[in-house]
């Protein structure tokens, strides 16, 4: 090892990856797609999968004070899923390696599994395989999920269109609402000891601790026979997302702040926290709602499903990035992300 | 969650894996082989393609004291590999996630990947995908590995029958050798601070730090038509894995201690520890050779590979499972696994 040290936290998470992957060729003509989107895609002689990967780890993704173990198990898929939808593929198949210290009983690993399977049986998914092992401190998961699609039907990042519309699939800013009401009650246990107060705010906390993958927005998609032409999941907040559509697709993009879809359970809360429910969807992430463009002629097929909003459209990349706020103002789009949310 | 507690450690490994996929049911007519073995394997319409995945985690499976960042990344992709081959499948695609404190710095990780795409590299694996985040304490590594066999040529544990041989690749018991070496200087070097003194024993080193995948195995396999009744790759001990074949194909077993392939250097390194070499081989663990059965038939075709010893045979389960000793004594096998011969 060189005596050089660069601290990773320069890079950034992204910038560490495009310098880990960069000089990483493909030796195999089934591989179609590898690193740099949501999924990788193999093909498998005239069918193509996909295959997807994330790693959870206690302390850093979630917090077990207030994450019960069920809900875990079912959100480690719903991730990996939300990936694969976001491929407009079809999961099939996954993999679960788990590493976990001795503070952990059996009937919490049975908890946790039971989450898992939950959601294999709701997505109609196979675990087909995994791991499990002794970590030295604290709870570490990782999945890997395969899915299908038909030839050359995937969606990557890097091919919308300039003059394309941005849509968004749910609401968003949610789960950035319940981990602030979460951590807040965890707060104040720890200092007064008081039960935490979270009547009311079942929709903001089950965005969090259950999300659900978009496998009906995906479905719709095909009836309606839309193909969007490029799409990504929100897990970093609808910023860092649309930045990367326009990054990958050489593109730049307007947002209106007007047409982004906000719960009004979660708009609501934000208020009383007095925070800006625009900035919780902007930046807040984990929502697994799929983003994606579609072709201006595809506009009338896509206003009928009301659980999709269109919320912008795709420009040159030298007109920038921007969000059009209520107020009539331009800022540019930047993502801040969850992190700095927190702080 | 209930209020029982189990000690997850009163159930062992393989007991938890049971425990918790004893209700996993599989959905999709792709999933032709699910938990249970080595890998699993997914229809794709005409090819099959198998998957695999092993997570690695500091202080547990490795020790970094002593182990080079490049050398872990390189055996993170081959522990995969090795149970690719051990499907006679050959692998085709990889996805790695890793997670680390900040103790690492850019060069240590780039250390890493220099080992892991040298494994790609060698093997002709694609790495597709992952996943790189932050541990509150050390590194883990999960890899998954995706490979293609022909269909229906992919070997399982559970199909060997009455009579046929029992065959191992290379050497064992080396991997176990090496780690006592180095376990050894470093509380030398704990306790008195000399320099570790490693002259001479390169092979067994090499064979826990740098270990490789048996691809010329499979390919030779395949050349001379033999094709194996079941199979395993060899990472607990040879114990460990006959006793998994005899199981999951419903067999006894005779193994003959002579004819267990053990190398020179660590023969003789073992006589220096006065550990018994035999034991060695069969609790080890970590050489990731492959261990195979073949029909009684194919003898003649086998023994012209000088790198895969016969070293037994099945019986009938009611026989029991066997290690006749060079002395002529007859001992039950038993899988003590490498944490007994570490005690």
């Amino acid at each position: 090892m060189s005596n050089e040290r660069t601290e990773i936290s320069s890079l950034g998470e992204f910038g560490l990856i495009e310098h880990l992957t960069k000089n990483n060729e493909t030796k195999n003509a089934s591989t179609i797609l590898s690193v740099g989107d949501d999924a990788a895609v193999i093909d498998h002689y005239g069918k193509q999968t996909v295959i997807t990967t994330d790693m959870l780890v206690e302390g850093i993704h979630f917090d077990l004070m207030y994450t019960p173990l069920k809900h875990l198990g079912y959100k480690a898929v719903i991730v990996n899923l939300s990936d694969v939808y976001a491929m407009n593929a079809t999961p099939a198949q996954i993999t679960l390696s788990i590493a976990f210290s001795n503070r952990f009983s059996l009937e919490a690993l049975t908890e946790f599994y039971d989450g898992v399977y939950a959601a294999c049986e709701r997505y109609g998914v196979d675990l087909v395989g995994g791991d499990t092992t002794s970590s030295q401190k604290g709870m570490i998961i990782s999945v890997t999920a395969i899915g299908e699609v038909s030839p050359d039907m995937f969606v990557k990042r890097s091919t919308a269109k300039n003059g394309d519309l941005l849509c968004v699939s749910g609401f968003l800013g949610g789960a950035f609402l319940g981990l602030t009401i979460l951590e807040r009650e965890k707060r104040i246990f720890a200092e007064t000891g008081a039960q935490p107060d979270l009547e009311g705010q079942d929709y903001i906390m089950s965005r969090l601790l259950k999300p659900e993958a978009r496998k009906d927005i995906i479905e719709f998609l095909e009836e309606a026979e839309i193909m969007p032409t490029s799409m990504i999941d929100v897990s970093d907040g609808l910023s860092s997302e649309a930045l990367h559509l326009c990054k990958q697709s050489n593109l730049g993009c307007i947002i209106y702040e007007e047409k982004i879809p906000i719960h009004e359970s979660a708009r609501q809360f934000a208020y009383k926290l007095e925070i800006d429910p625009t900035a919780c969807a902007l930046s807040g992430g984990e929502d697994y709602e799929l983003l994606f463009t579609i072709a201006q002629a595809d506009y009338e097929k896509i206003v009928k499903n009301e659980n999709i909003s269109v919320i912008g459209y795709m420009t040159n990349a030298e007109e920038g990035k921007h969000i059009l706020t209520k107020g009539g103002n331009k800022h540019e789009l930047v993502a801040q992300g969850w992190n700095h949310m927190k702080s």
